[in-house]
C-alpha cells in the first residue's frame, strides 16, 4: 500500500464502492422483478446492512487526507475530473452521520411499505405521520448539506440530482413556462377538438406485446448481450452498465403507454451502456446527472419516439405483431401519441401537460424543505396548483393527487430533473436538426444512426467528465436554453 | 458493544455473514439464470469483492479471543450447538489467506466462463490451462486445511461438504457398492430386455412442461411466495431459504428427465424452506451438509418420485398437460423412469448407474488433490473407469466425458455426497415404510403428508442442531448403513 499515490487509494475505495454497488443494483432489481413476497423482510435486511458498509467505506477517516493529498499529485485532465467527482460524493456522505443515514432507510421503508395500502384506500390521514417523519429526517439531511455548502436547505438536495444547480435558476424557469403552457394547452386542445383519432382495438396478449417491445429495443440499439427487459409494478431503469435491467408493465386493453415507455427506458439504457468503458469503475464514468439521464429517456420518447417519421417506422411491427387496424396507420398514430388530455395522474400525462405535474410539485416541495409549510399542508396546495396550471379538481381525491407518486416516501429535489430533462432533449434535437435537416426522412426510413451517433459523441461517452453547464454547451453550443423546448412543443402541437 | 457476551458479538458477526450471504446467492442465482453474457466480468469482479469482504469479517482478530470467551459463558443448548458451527466456520476461513480466496475466485470464474464453449467444443486442450490453476489453487488451499486439521489433502476438502466424514470410509462404502453394482446392472438390464417400454411422442412445449412442472411442485408442497422457478442451463437450488430459487431446463422433444429434475429441486427446496425459522440468520439454522441436502433432493426423486405411487398420482396432470397417449399409463411411467441403460452422462443417468458416475469422479478428483495425479491425466483414466464400471468407450469424446460436469471448475471434494444423499434417502424410508407400511397407497391416492411430516420433523426443522452421524442417529436409529441402499435398489429393480 505505502508506494500508492493517495490518488490511486481513492480510486482504489471507489472501486470497491462500485463493485458492491452492482451488488445493490441488481438485488433491488430482482427485488422489483423476481422476488416473491416472503423474501421481502430478509432482502431488505441485507440491503440495509450493505448500505451501511458502503457508508462506512466512504467514511472513513483516511479519505479525508488521501483527498487533500491527491489535490497535490500530478493527475491529467480526465483524473483531475474524477476527484472532483469523487469529493462530491466524500463530501455529501460524510456530512451525514451514519445514525441519520440508517433512519432515513427505517423511515422510508416504512413510509413507503404502509404508502402501497394507503394509496389505494384513499386514506391521506393515514400517510401522514409517516410522511412527517421523512420529512423530518429529509430536513434535517437538508440543513447539514446546507450549512456546508452554503445553500439553502431545498438546493441542497436538489445538488444531489442536478449538481450546480439551483432551484432559484429552476424557479425562473418554472415561471416561464407556467406563463404560456396553460395557454399552449388550452389552444393544442381547442385545435385537436376537430381531430379524429381512431383508438386501437384490443386485447393485446400480453406475449405480443412483449416480442413488440423487443423489436422496437433492437431497432433502438439495446444490447441484449448487455441487459434484458422484464416487467415490474413501476417500470425503470436498472442494473448496471454492463447489464442493464429495464422494466414495464403490460395491460392487455392497451398496447400504447407500454409501447412508450419500453422506448424510455431504452433511452436510460442506452446511455448506461455507452458509458466510457475504461472509467466504469469510477464516479467520472458515471451518468452525469439525473437531469442528463431523463434528457436521454425523453430524447428517445418525445423527440424521436413520439415523431411521425418514427412511428411511421414501426407501424408495421405493430402491424406483424397486432394484426392490421385502421389505428395502425402511421398519421393516427401520430395523432395517438400526441393527444393532450389533462389528467390527474403524472405518469401517465401526455407531453405537453407533464410539466405542469412537475411544477406543482417542486413548488411543494421547495417549499415544504425550506419550512415554509407542513406536511399537513400539501393536500390544499395540490388541488390549489392543479385548477391552477390543468384546470381539474382534486379535492378528497388524494389517491389520484398527492399520495400517487413514490418519491416522497424518500426523496425530494428529485422531480426537476423530469423537465429539465425534456428541455435538454429539445435542446439536442434543435442542434442535431441544424447538423443534419434530413433527420426526419432519415429517421422515417430506418436510418436512425445520426441521433444515435450524436447522442454517443456528445452525452454517452463523455460520463461526467464536464459539469453539466459545460457537457451541454459543448454539446449545443448554449447553455440550458428552455426556449428550444418552448419552440419543440409549439412546432409539434401547432405545427 | 461493551454489555454484549461474547457469544452475542459473535452472532452479530454471523449475521452480517448472513446477510452478505443473501446478496451472493442472489446475485449468483441471476448469473447463472438471468445475466446477459456481456454482464459476466462486472459480475465476477463484484462478487469477487464480496467474497473479500466476509472472508475479511470472519478472519477478524477479535473472532479468536471471541470464541475462547463464548466457551466459557453461560449457552442453552442451540446456543452451543450454534457456537460449535460458528467454531467450524471460523476455523475454516482462518487458514486461508485473503489473497488465495481471491485468487481462487477469479480462477474459477475464468475457467467456468470458458469452460461453457470449450465443452460445446469438445476442446480439452482449451481448458486445461485454466484447469491446471484451479487444481493448483485447490491443492493449495487442500494442503492448508490438511496441515492444520491433520488429515489428509482430500479429506479436508471433503469435509467442508460433509463435515467429518473421512475418505477412508467412502472409499470402503464405494468398494463394496463397486463388488455389487456392475452385477445387479447386468441383472436388471437382462431382465428389463424383455420388457416393453414406451416412449411419449413429443413435442413437449415448454410453456406447457412449465406449467406441469409449477403443479407437481404445488403437490409437492413448494412455497411460491417464498420461491421461484426459472431456466438455466445447469439445474440448481439456489437463493435463500426465506427465497428459494430452483432452476430447470427444458427439451421440446422430452419432458421425462425435466419433469424429474423439477422434483429433485424441489426436495431441496423444501429442506432450505422449511429450516428452522428463528434461527436462519446463524449456522446453526442451516443445512446440516450437502449430503444430507442431497437426501432430501433424492427423497423427494428417488424414494418419492420414482415410485409407482407418485407416478400413478401426477399421471392425469402430464395427461391433462399433453393429452392423452399410452405411454402416461402409470405401469409404462414407473418402467420408463426405472429403466437402465448405461451412458456417458452424469445427470441424465438412471438410478441404478448413478452411484458408478460418482464413485469414478470421486477416485479421481481424490488422486488430483492428493497429487497422485497430474490434470492432464483425467481424460485417460475417465476413459479407463468408464469402461470397468459401465462399459462405455469415452476416448477423445470430452464434451460427453471429463469436460460435462461444472464442478471442477470450482469445487473438489462434493461428488461423494450424491451418493450418500441416496443411501441416506434409502435409510429414511426404510424407517418410514416400517413406521408406516400403507406408505405407497397412501403416496398413490395423493396423501403425501406421511413424507412430508416425518422429513420435516427428522431432518427440516433440525438444522445443524446435530452433526451428521447424530442426525442420522435420531431420524433412523442407526448410523449411515448402505445396506439399505443395496437393499432398495434390488427391490425396485429385481423385486
Amino acid at each position: 500500500m505505502g508506494d500508492q499515490t493517495a490518488y490511486q487509494s481513492l480510486t482504489r475505495t471507489f472501486q470497491r464502492l462500485h463493485h458492491f454497488g452492482h451488488l445493490a443494483a441488481i438485488s433491488s432489481w430482482d427485488q422489483a422483478a423476481m422476488m416473491p413476497s416472503k423474501g421481502n423482510e430478509a432482502r431488505a435486511a441485507a440491503q440495509a446492512e450493505l448500505q451501511v458498509l458502503m457508508h462506512q467505506l466512504i467514511t472513513a477517516p483516511d479519505l479525508a487526507r488521501q483527498l487533500q493529498d491527491a489535490e497535490q499529485e500530478a493527475l491529467d485532465e480526465t483524473q483531475r475530473a474524477n476527484l472532483r467527482e469523487i469529493r462530491r460524493e466524500w463530501s455529501q456522505a460524510n456530512l451525514l452521520p451514519e445514525a441519520l443515514v440508517e433512519a432515513k432507510a427505517l423511515a422510508a421503508a416504512r413510509c413507503e411499505h404502509a404508502w402501497r395500502e394507503q394509496r389505494r384506500n384513499n386514506d391521506w390521514a393515514g400517510f401522514l405521520p409517516n410522511f412527517r417523519e421523512v420529512l423530518r429526517l429529509a430536513r434535517e439531511e437538508a440543513a447539514l448539506l446546507a450549512e456546508a455548502n452554503g445553500v439553502s436547505r431545498y438546493d441542497a438536495l436538489l445538488d444531489k440530482y442536478e449538481p450546480g444547480m439551483k432551484s432559484a435558476d429552476i424557479a425562473r424557469i418554472f415561471d416561464d413556462v407556467k406563463s404560456w403552457l396553460p395557454g399552449l394547452i388550452e389552444r393544442v386542445r381547442a385545435k385537436q377538438a376537430a381531430e379524429t383519432v381512431i383508438r386501437p382495438k384490443g386485447p393485446f396478449p400480453v406475449d405480443k406485446q412483449r416480442a413488440l417491445g423487443l423489436d422496437v429495443m433492437r431497432l433502438l440499439g439495446f444490447d441484449f448481450d448487455a441487459g434484458r427487459l422484464d416487467v415490474s409494478s413501476h417500470p425503470f431503469c436498472g442494473g448496471v452498465p454492463e447489464d442493464v435491467r429495464i422494466t414495464t408493465r403490460y395491460r392487455e386493453d392497451d398496447f400504447v403507454q407500454s409501447l412508450m415507455g419500453i422506448v424510455h427506458e431504452t433511452g436510460h439504457a442506452r446511455y448506461e451502456q455507452n458509458l466510457p468503458r475504461d472509467w466504469l469503475s469510477q464516479p467520472v464514468g458515471r451518468a452525469r446527472s439525473m437531469g442528463i439521464h431523463e434528457s436521454q429517456s425523453l430524447s428517445f420518447e418525445m423527440q424521436l419516439g413520439r415523431s411521425r417519421g418514427f412511428l411511421q417506422l414501426i407501424a408495421p411491427s405493430i402491424r406483424a405483431h397486432f394484426g392490421d387496424q385502421p389505428a395502425f396507420d402511421a398519421d393516427n398514430l401520430a395523432r395517438l401519441y400526441t393527444r393532450v388530455e389533462p389528467g390527474y395522474i403524472r405518469v401517465d400525462a401526455d407531453e405537453l401537460c407533464y410539466p405542469a405535474h412537475v411544477i406543482l410539485r417542486f413548488e411543494i416541495e421547495r417549499a415544504l424543505i425550506d419550512g415554509e409549510i407542513e406536511a399537513e399542508d400539501v393536500p390544499a396546495l395540490w388541488d390549489e396548483k392543479m385548477l391552477a396550471y390543468l384546470g381539474l379538481d382534486t379535492r378528497g381525491n388524494y389517491r389520484d393527487g398527492c399520495l400517487q407518486d413514490i418519491h416522497w416516501t424518500d426523496t425530494f429535489g428529485y422531480f426537476p430533473s423530469y423537465t429539465l430533462g425534456a428541455m435538454y432533449a429539445a435542446q439536442y434535437f434543435a442542434t442535431l436538426r441544424r447538423q443534419e435537416p434530413a433527420l426526419d426522412a432519415r429517421v422515417a426510413a430506418g436510418d436512425l444512426a445520426p441521433v444515435f451517433d450524436w447522442l454517443r459523441d456528445n452525452i454517452w461517452s463523455q460520463g461526467s467528465r464536464w459539469d453539466t453547464g459545460e457537457l451541454v454547451r459543448r454539446a449545443t453550443g448554449e447553455a440550458l436554453n428552455p426556449a428550444h423546448y418552448r419552440a419543440h412543443l409549439e412546432a409539434r402541437y401547432l405545427g
